[in-house]
């Protein structure tokens, strides 16, 4: 026995669904505590562990185990993974084998991994007989804080990413800390990116406690991390329950993500979605202050923190603006082909308008932010 | 103007989803009310009309200039449809089509066709950009009073029917009785199965209706047709409105389906889904009356009842009786291995039991009632 804490227990109010609730757990070495869950909760006849090679080899067989102990009848499917490995054709072949392996409607998934593997077996879990139960055992930070909270779930297609998919949030999720040792440092930081997004967008005092523990956080101490992992969790929850479908104020958690994916795109993913997120928090920022919205002090805070962070805060000079500004005009996001961006009022609050929480920018203020990014000091 | 009535309108509430009403339409010649509904509403920014060539040939033009004089932008996708169409590839070739033609998340999709457009345009819709609205626009009698009813869609795999879908349902449904002038004889008997099995599980009324206006109906007299695909879509949305999940009294519906499935399936589909179901309406009534449900007159006004409707009322002696068995074992709703069916306590009425409202049934019983069925006078 450890002193270390038990599990926390955060819920995920799905207000457009009668009474749903996703409990979203956190904690340390999880694996006996999810199987006592399951056992407890019945969500399914049998359960597919479905993981990604790198996961299974670290932590399929103590959690597979551990079900096992519990009573649990679970069979373990390994798909490619990667971001090259979300695509229909890899939704496909699960289900093919699910078949083969006789699961039927009373069965339910098992997702362990990052956000690739949550995003695949999700939206299995989306379709299989029109919806089976699922539990996301996210094995990032990037999971843990942002991908496994709020249902989305997704494949990519050559034109864009998670192009098809559904919301099919799952019935729980255990953020199990002790995934994160074995972590590389490139996907920590990748997390980091999304915490100090949800910090800027929500949560002033989450900023505070990132910038005074940066290296505490980056050097893995257990209690610092579970502090930052848990608020920011409770930040997105929040803001996903609010709008759970994305028509309002969830667009905030776009924060960054405009000029991101157009740098992603740019660099044909040569650049990480991590790097690509440090550079658009402060790009997105500066169009902020430009709208007179933010402090260019403010500006001037948010690039030492995401730096502070290991990650890139400036677009690198070599990439050409005007191709840039073309793909965030193709965002998604788009509405009639002006680019829609979530931007800041201060440090821990987005700015809202009576339209809405994105705000409709021109060709040319984006090409002035990128020029500007592209001349600024650091990188 | 002629004197006929305008469009009724009936409501399927979703109770799972907070608010949400699928407005559910029956009326003649409705593009133009389709149009302004659709303008009315600005359920998207453009429209793709999902069809097949059949459909497109006969029904396509004019509910698309209906919708260009409204002011929308409709483009028209057509796929080959039919029971083989109802495929993954089908819904992946659609969405790239989609793609192609610059449909963005502010898009919405208008289906017009039997049940198999509607399945894989209803099931595309709710996936592109993790789901888009849509509109069903059904031209079969089968569309109109069952598949359209209850936001259900889905692909088949080879390993069976319906494996991979979603529940997505409509924003509302066109049911336009002008469409079913044209549909063959042998696809409005289909129809009328599932008339027949709704009025058998849920609505007395209906079942004597159906009796005595056999031959108006099967001469597409429009006073009694309209009367029962109202009546008929009235009785399915609620019962699905009281289950919109399938976990309990919704089950009611597959009434003669577990039979009808084995049917189908034993002779490759060569037997239609329509004959499939009038037998096993006929077989699941016998295994009612053997458990007691039932009295054996009843049993005998449902014989004659399908027989009023050119339906099938016996399994044919060629088929092997065991491997129909086999078949019922493996329907999907089976549970560990037992078939369970919906059986009826009287004419208008399902059988329920604290248990639930599907019973598991032995091997012997459905040997049985298969055997008694090959032996019944009549064909």
């Amino acid at each position: 026995m450890t002193g270390a804490p038990g599990p926390t227990r955060m819920d995920l109010h799905h207000p457009a669904e009668t009474g749903r609730v996703t409990p979203l757990w956190v904690g340390d070495r999880l694996d006996r505590f999810v199987a006592e869950e399951l056992s407890r909760q019945r969500l399914g006849y049998r359960y597919a562990l479905i993981t990604d090679p790198r996961v299974a080899a670290r932590h399929a067989a103590p959690l597979e185990a551990a079900l096992r102990d519990a009573g649990l009848e679970v069979e373990r499917l390994v798909f490619a993974g990667g971001e090259r490995g979300k695509t229909r054709a890899a939704k496909a072949d699960l289900e093919d084998r699910l078949f083969e392996a006789g699961f039927g409607r009373d069965a339910a998934i098992v997702a362990l991994g990052g956000g690739v593997v949550g995003d695949v077996a999700g939206f299995v879990a989306a379709t299989y007989h029109r919806g089976i139960p699922w539990v996301a055992l996210p094995t990032t930070l990037l999971a843990m804080v942002d991908a496994s909270i709020g249902g989305k779930t997704a494949v990519d297609l050559p034109a864009g990413k998670n192009l098809i998919g559904a919301f099919h949030p799952p019935a729980a999720v255990y953020a199990d800390l002790a995934a994160l040792d074995s972590l590389p440092d490139e996907r920590l930081r990748e997390g980091f990116a999304e915490v100090l997004k949800h910090a800027l967008v929500a949560d002033a005092g989450l900023a505070t406690f990132l910038d005074d523990h940066a290296s505490d956080l980056l050097g893995r101490r257990p209690g610092p991390l579970r502090h930052a992992v848990e608020v920011s969790i409770r930040v997105k929850a929040a803001i996903v329950a609010e709008d759970p479908r994305e028509a309002q104020r969830r667009a905030v958690l776009n924060f960054g993500h405009t000029v991101a994916h157009a740098l992603e795109s740019a660099t044909a993913y040569g650049m990480s979605h991590g790097d690509a997120v440090g550079i658009g928090l402060v790009v997105e920022a500066d169009l902020s202050a430009t709208r007179g919205l933010l402090q260019a002090s403010e500006v001037a805070t948010i690039r030492r923190l995401v730096g502070r962070f290991g990650l890139p805060t400036r677009v690198p000079p070599g990439l050409e603006v005007d191709g840039l500004v073309e793909r965030c005009e193709h965002d998604k996001k788009a509405r009639r082909g002006a680019p829609r961006v979530a931007l800041l009022r201060r440090i821990g609050a987005a700015a809202g308008s009576a339209a809405g929480w994105t705000f409709a920018v021109t060709r040319e203020e984006l090409r002035d932010a990128f020029r500007r990014s592209q001349e600024s000091p650091g990188g």
